[in-house]
């Protein structure tokens, strides 16, 4: 594997997902078509397998180290849905995987990674190293480490969800996608390059990043990647990043991708509008790509076509609960 | 139209539906699978256009109607999902409309259905007799009635969405659809009963009611129309019904249908389930089939085959977040 993504690699990706990823909906409502102006595209990778588009470039990835045949197993570190991804993806592989997880992630989380046949190795939030402890099992075990975005095969498997969009939903003229490592935009981006190519209807790229969050928009601002000093807070926990991939930046500059941000109480009132109008259940990241055409975060949209990835659904009924509290009941 | 309904009434209402509602998504899960020990698929009516199934049979009603040519209108009275549904198909067809709902009713169910572009008359539901408003209603002005169940042409096309289920899943075992006035799982009964015959094969047809308002199991059992003293008080909004249509009664009965019931506890634990594992928002009537399979109301569903119509999806986030908050978030 090349250490730079192509639409080729979009599409042998979407070749090895094919009957093993869900082919989800692309949805429609009349009701957001009003709010926003235009017409709005959502592509409901919350109804994908473990409930977020990660699988895609977990599963592509896991994909390449078992035809590789040089790694026993996958090593992984996440709190959240790259982790049962990960191993999700091992197990439809037959590898033994290994996840390296803070020991405060909630039960259910560990539950469900373990569920999913991984071998769980905790450690302390405050104390622990993640990446030092990865690096000590891969050296144990010679198991292949699975990057969450800033790797090539994890890039192209998430790009394979804008191409089903842009199968099915014809001149898109703005792609909208949640950032947090930036391995869905800059999948998206390629994608999309690669499909509409350069010329006449050149679509937008625009990515969505939590305000507390803002690395992302800052790096494509200074041309450099912006390392923030602290985890960001927000509820999007699917985008609590410090700093884009290398990778992901470099080819979300390369396709001129732009970013915008939403606060909490935006991505709040999108999950909100999510629920009631079009029946689905996302988690605050998946939101934010909506959350930001119902602020009007996006400009230009007015009468165009925008295509939106609604990139993940794992929140739990206690949580919405409690978000939607938070907000006054929205 | 007969007083009866046939699989050629069903395949014509599917034809006069086709590019107006929308062909909802068949969705499966590997863990309800697992909890219930049985294949089942889940028909997305909560995605349906307006949310409910019940878009089906008003378009259905509505265009014979207009196709008459008679009745410059339309008219119905409910409080529930066939106020909005009518509404709808009536603008569709630019034929006024006028509602009869209790002005009890909630404020956002009274715009939702002024929004549709229909007049609503109001009426209070401790004094009032919405049936002899109704009836004034058509006698002043010679708008048609569309009732909400015990038409022949509501049963119809009511019974498309099962048909769409049965093109997509091959081999059903079983057919489980929630039961309020009937037409659903009449119309439900009409469609496997015509696609997958009598013979060999012959499928079990199950409706759910909640406990509270099981008029019509008592119904069926008793082999008349029981009608109950009072409104079952129930979360199951979509289920209060007195007694089931006269024709959707004589259908089930002829179908050998079955019908089984849930308590409202099981009711929130299905919704929770549906939210968390699906990722679909469901209301409590719509979740009634998969709150009786994972109850096990439901006998002889092991390695079987079982199609489950999720009926509607209409509960806002504040409603559905005292319901959860009611049952200590299940």
């Amino acid at each position: 594997m090349s250490t730079d993504v192509s639409l080729a690699d979009v599409e042998r990706a979407a070749a090895v997902l094919l009957g093993v990823a869900h082919r989800t909906p692309v949805v429609t409502s009349s009701t957001l078509d009003q709010r926003v102006g235009a017409s709005v595209f959502l592509k409901c990778e919350n109804l994908q397998r473990m409930g977020a588009f990660k699988f895609r470039g977990a599963y592509n990835a896991v994909s390449a180290v078992a035809l590789d045949g040089r790694s026993p197993g996958v090593v992984a570190f996440s709190s959240g849905n790259h982790a049962q991804a990960v191993a999700l993806a091992a197990r439809l592989h037959g590898l033994p995987s290994i996840i390296v997880m803070p020991s405060q992630a909630p039960t259910a989380k560990l539950a469900a990674t373990r569920g999913y046949g991984a071998e769980v190795v905790t450690y302390d939030l405050s104390t622990g190293d993640r990446e030092a402890i990865a690096a000590d099992v891969v050296a144990r075990t010679g198991y292949a480490l699975v990057a969450p975005f800033d790797d090539p095969a994890v890039i192209a498997g998430q790009g394979t969800a804008a191409l089903e969009m842009l199968d099915e939903v014809a001149s898109l003229d703005v792609v909208v996608a949640p950032v947090g490592g930036g391995g869905l935009l800059a999948g998206t981006a390629v994608a999309v390059r690669g499909r509409l190519g350069d010329g006449l209807g050149r679509a937008r790229l625009v990515g969505v990043e939590p305000e507390a969050g803002d690395d992302g928009r800052q790096s494509l601002v200074a041309g450099r990647r912006i390392v923030l000093d602290s985890v960001p807070e927000t509820i999007a926990d699917g985008q609590q990043t410090k700093a884009l991939g290398h990778l992901p930046f470099a080819i979300m500059r390369r396709a001129g991708a732009e970013i915008v941000t939403v606060d909490d109480d935006q991505i709040v009132r999108a999950m909100v509008f999510l629920f009631e109008r079009t029946k689905l259940v996302v988690e605050p990241s998946g939101a934010t790509g909506v959350a930001a055409l119902l602020a009007g975060r996006i400009p230009d949209v007015a009468g165009r076509r925008v295509g939106v990835i609604v990139s993940g659904g794992n929140v739990d009924a206690d949580r919405f609960r409690a978000l939607i509290g938070r907000a006054g009941g929205a």
